[in-house]
């Protein structure tokens, strides 16, 4: 039973790689990472009722499975070439099997990315994916090296995939009027866009670089906490977008965009020197990003209200145990 | 919370190594691969329920999650270098994550392994690791090789993890007399030994080999399907421990012994010419050996039984979804 599934996943995943000497089908899979390469690794799971709602369809599972993964390379300025995947499924369902791998895949193509080993278990639904890419040497986006009078960036908008979770419990907003800006959401919370070409494009401007997972006051703390300094961001700076704006008021779109997590845009810090190249590259790849604030001396982040007021803190983020 | 978990797990499996980059506490971790070798990767999960029994200890879970994974390296002859951790927990238990790191350091340890990155997550208890290692190009050991006049050989006992976890449900034998061979037989299931230095020992040497996971005649059986030949196994030939001697008849030892899983000893083939090397290489390294049978044309895995007999196939070993 078994075999048979990792036969569908592999047919339906394929993409050749010179560098994959052995894939799908043995004890181990066989690489060849390219001479003066490192190795870029990161392991992410999502748990059906933690991380996805059930009922989740399979092939949205499957894309957003790759999806935060890629964006922890997309977050070191790192290219995509290997996955491993861990499937575990309450039951040998064939049909669940083909979406998740055409969502998969989907996802991987694009980025010639090759599933090169996996395991299927029964048990309750989970996926655990592990991620290998390639940086040069030196070159990864890191957290630590934010300085005071960097900017601090965000690519694209903020608070979707949060506000997404929210409209799909919330099924009074699913009015003709409104079904548009709903299914945007929701699609930014089942098929989330890791931001690889900007993380090259940042490799060698930015300082630090996070993407935003748990939420951009959290994952923004993380980089303060590692880089030993503090943060200033502005709530009237906030990124949001159209469908965000159209079905919530100012406050909860706000709240959104600083707690919500599974955005997977990336947040960055430049120093000032720097911050025309920033802009120049990431327009010429057509990707959309924000200055929000700066880094200062202390620590945590701090959070200016509409009215110049600095809010309470308290904005935890999400938490993997909450 | 989070984040103090994987503080912990962190400090408990701290191991330097000057080819991690950047470790544990980034998005992704940087590593430097060995120019000459290729990378050789596999994920495994264990599932509570399904891959051991609700009551196991936490430390014992953390060895045999590194375990059936460096068990995945030894089959390809590849030596170890570094693993990802991805562990899914009902709460925050940090007595647990403590004992879980203990049992998983353990055996990091002696092989020098690091955990390099790693996910925590809430919800049913569940394990996925991710191990990487090292093989010069050419020289692994995989399942394709088998050629007709082979010998069969597997290292050490079979059987013993099988019997111990039917030993777990059937405290009946649990008298003074017994105890200690019960003991060996749970400790067999609970911590089994990844064959790592065998597994280097037979490159260049074998010409397929295996790791047994799911029991003896399936695991050989993939060998077979891989190679595009048949083999022949003798149930007289069974390496059996006196521990499963001791508590068990000759049928049910050669039963376990056959399709009992999770023993992660090594089944592996060698052309008649190499015997000799083989043995005196598993010697000098101190890996007792068996010899159970041949390779042969046609396919499938037969199996002879006490009188000469050919057994009835259906030995269809641990079926992950079973």
């Amino acid at each position: 039973m078994e075999f048979s599934l990792i036969e569908r996943i592999r047919a339906l995943t394929e993409q050749p790689r010179d560098d994959v000497r052995l894939g799908i089908g043995d004890d181990a899979a066989l690489l060849s990472v390219p001479v003066g390469q490192d190795l870029a690794v990161a392991i992410d799971t999502l748990v059906e009722g933690v991380h996805f709602p059930p009922g989740t369809a399979a092939a949205d599972i499957g894309w957003k499975a790759l999806a935060v993964n890629l964006s922890d390379l997309a977050a070191m300025g790192a290219s995509p070439a290997w996955a491993l995947l861990a499937l575990t499924l309450p039951q040998p369902n064939q049909a669940f099997v083909e979406d998740f791998s055409r969502g998969f895949a989907e996802l991987a193509r694009p980025h010639r990315l090759a599933l090169v080993g996996g395991d299927t278990t029964r048990g309750p639904l989970s996926i655990s994916v592990a991620v290998h890419g390639f940086v040069a040497p030196e070159k990864a986006l890191v957290r630590t090296g934010a300085k005071v009078g960097d900017a601090v960036l965000v690519t694209g908008t903020l608070g979707d995939a949060a506000a997404g979770l929210h409209a799909l419990g919330n099924p009074f907003q699913a009015d003709d009027k409104h079904s548009s800006a709903r299914d945007f959401l929701v699609a930014r919370l089942n098929r989330p866009t890791p931001q690889l070409a900007a993380g090259s494009a940042l490799r060698g401007l930015a300082h630090a670089c996070i993407d935003i997972s748990d939420g951009l006051v959290a994952d923004l703390g993380h980089i303060c906490t590692a880089s030993g300094v503090a943060a200033e961001i502005d709530t009237a700076l906030m990124p949001l977008s159209p469908a965000l704006m159209a079905l919530y008021d100012d406050a909860s779109a706000q709240q959104f965009a600083l707690t919500g997590g599974d955005d997977y845009e990336l947040c960055f810090t430049v120093p000032m020197a720097r911050l025309a190249n920033v802009q120049s590259d990431l327009s010429r790849i057509g990707c959309g990003f924000t200055r929000i604030g700066r880094i200062v001396e202390g620590s945590g982040v701090k959070v200016r209200g509409a009215n110049g007021e600095w809010l309470e803190s308290g904005y935890a983020g999400w938490d993997h145990f909450a």
